[in-house]
């Protein structure tokens, strides 16, 4: 249990909330109190060696989180929300009546399709069922019929709780359209499911920063591979926005990974710090990256097996025959959401309701990201399992 | 003198830095104590009743800040840096071929008018000698043979610390060019200089929080009218960024406002609760917006005073004949300025060099925005004049 510290603005004074409740949305997630605390630093120049220093570490660390080359590419963490990095492949790497292939398992694959459609792109969407993937072969004729210069997927869609086969569709793409750049959302993915930017051949990744990474949100946060970069820093679109252009941020964000302070827009430094902490935590604490992974696939298989087996309820990803569930959240059918949601606040859980067209009104979203659940004493979705099974008894 | 608190990331234990410095930068700007604690608040649903209650709120005294109508026009607060702003008048005013005026005092005129393009626009530019403001004669000449779409300015360029004569402005583009949307850069005078939004006929007004409204990095904060929302939303342009869209964001902006959860993109809920207390600081304490302003310029009219008579120092901006200068900082040629920035540093003050192109080597930027001037115990600025005193006379 966490007690929110609102603020109460009206006389200045501070309170800690008297109602104890555990954020178990998928996003924004609980923060560690080290994570929490680095939020509230002084404001800092944003030139200052101080800062440079904080934000050169986490550019550098931003590679490690996507296992991207220590030296080609270019990690990117700007002020924005996730939606932000939509618009960061949209502005650098669209042109008008560009071919986009968009792979989708959700309501944000659709959302990033609409983005892109924005700048003019030609969309084509291939889609499974509801909470499946979309047939591989399906893909694989997708890919050899067209030409496309993106292949677009969602690793985690946070509407359905599906997880793509990313490695399996980056495969196919290297084998039957290696020209084409590959793009993965990965905002509720990163720290929390594996993604092999360099293995795989991943071209651009996405993420934010209040998800799997565990930080306050904020940050819009991605990885762009050399090619990719090559074709952002030789884009010819007529129309080009100016604070996603990464022509003006590729020689900032490289001045401050090598520790040269450089001035485009002013970065959001408490936020960076805060992120600073969330990385270190996530690379240096408990094993590393790899260990995390492994302790949200456990943590996700003991909540998934409890709440199918023993509470007989269905998920909305395909589980556990043909299992596609994500590890940060589990999507659940349940009758009446908004009793179970109301029913769970009253005992100190705040979890979120549906999102995807068609069946949003029908289930139910649990996040169990971050501190929640790689906190070797935080017991919040044990807990929260034993509010679940309580209120669907009531 | 405050102390910076740094997040050690590599033992994550947080050690109160042993130097004690006062940021005194054109922005970011020193916090006041409340709104450094409203920072490391733990995250909260951005749809939960206690968010939907900040942000509400937030936008509420947006309106106020601007001096804006209460019921027209939409409030816009969004994750981003000030730049962002560019980009929110470049994707929802502006269409390929417009016809843009920008009346330019500084590097960030110049960057307006750069992002404005980037959109395809056809820029007009008027500029006064550097630190002055172009003759309203010119601008009056220049409205009367062209028809523009927007009228852009700066009301404080952070580069020179010129303050435009805004209100004359607005008055000559009502009489002249009425059909004109009205756009200004109010990023370093928002919450220290006179805007009055609403009176004067502003269309858009943006700025950022990490400046004289005192609160952290990380916030696109804005202002836009009835009739050029009416415009935002009847966007014909072929290409339409996603992130920056007032098509996307106006439903969302308007059901926060209304108290109603909404949403697009995740907010930083953190960064919004900061401002909030901000926003309550300018609006409901020591006499309120206008007394604000009234103390900056009170305390910039001794500063720029002691500069320019003790020391015997020029001013960037006119000064005090013709006087155009901003009341948020002020832009001092000086010899050797990083020998100048350096030892300021080693007494404690962090201050910013030059920026503006031509000129950029040869002055030093000293900031004095929010809590620095504000509190009545604070004397950041005197101690601060004392220690630059004794800087040139090493």
């Amino acid at each position: 249990m966490f007690k929110n510290l609102i603020a109460n603005s009206k006389n200045l004074s501070y309170k800690m909330s008297q109602e104890a409740t555990t954020l178990l949305i998928p996003g924004p997630v609980r923060l560690s109190p080290h994570v929490q605390s680095a939020l509230s630093i002084q404001s800092l120049s944003h030139t200052s060696p101080e800062f440079v220093t904080i934000y050169q570490r986490v550019l550098q660390n931003t590679r490690r989180l996507f296992k991207a080359d220590v030296k080609k590419g270019l990690p990117i963490v700007l002020a924005g929300s996730g939606t932000l990095g939509f618009d960061l492949v949209g502005a650098n790497l669209v042109s008008p009546k560009d071919e986009i292939y968009v792979i989708s398992t959700g309501f944000f694959s659709d959302e990033f399709a609409e983005c892109l459609n924005g700048y003019g792109a030609n969309i084509t969407t291939s889609r499974g069922p509801v909470g499946d993937i979309p047939d591989l072969n399906l893909i694989k004729k997708t890919l050899q019929e067209n030409k496309f210069k993106l292949v677009v997927m969602t690793q985690v869609d946070t509407s359905t709780g599906v997880l793509n086969d990313v490695e399996s569709i980056c495969k196919l793409v290297r084998d039957v359209s290696p020209d084409s750049l590959i793009v993965v959302d990965g905002v509720c993915s990163i720290g929390c499911e594996t993604l092999e930017f360099d293995k795989w051949g991943v071209d651009f990744c996405l993420t934010a920063s209040q998800k799997a990474i565990g930080a306050p949100p904020g940050l819009s946060i991605a990885m762009i591979s050399e090619r990719a970069l090559e074709t952002a820093l030789d884009n010819k679109a007529s129309v080009k926005p100016f604070f996603s252009s990464l022509i003006k941020w590729s020689p900032i964000l490289k001045g401050f990974e090598e520790g040269r302070a450089s001035y485009f827009a002013t970065p959001p430094v408490q936020l960076i710090n805060s992120l600073d902490v969330a990385l270190d935590e996530i690379l240096e604490q408990d094993g590393g990256l790899d260990k995390r992974v492994q302790t949200h696939e456990e943590k996700s298989n003991w909540f998934k097996s409890k709440i199918t087996n023993e509470l007989g309820l269905e998920l909305v990803s395909q589980y556990p025959q043909n299992d596609v569930s994500a590890h940060g959240l589990t999507a659940i059918y349940v009758n009446n959401p908004p009793q179970v949601i109301s029913s769970m606040k009253s005992k100190g859980f705040v979890i979120a309701g549906g999102l995807y067209k068609g069946i949003a009104s029908k289930y139910i979203r649990i996040g169990h990201m971050g501190y929640s659940v790689c906190n070797s004493d935080a017991e919040d979705i044990v807990k929260c399992y034993a509010a679940l099974k309580s209120t669907l008894q009531e």
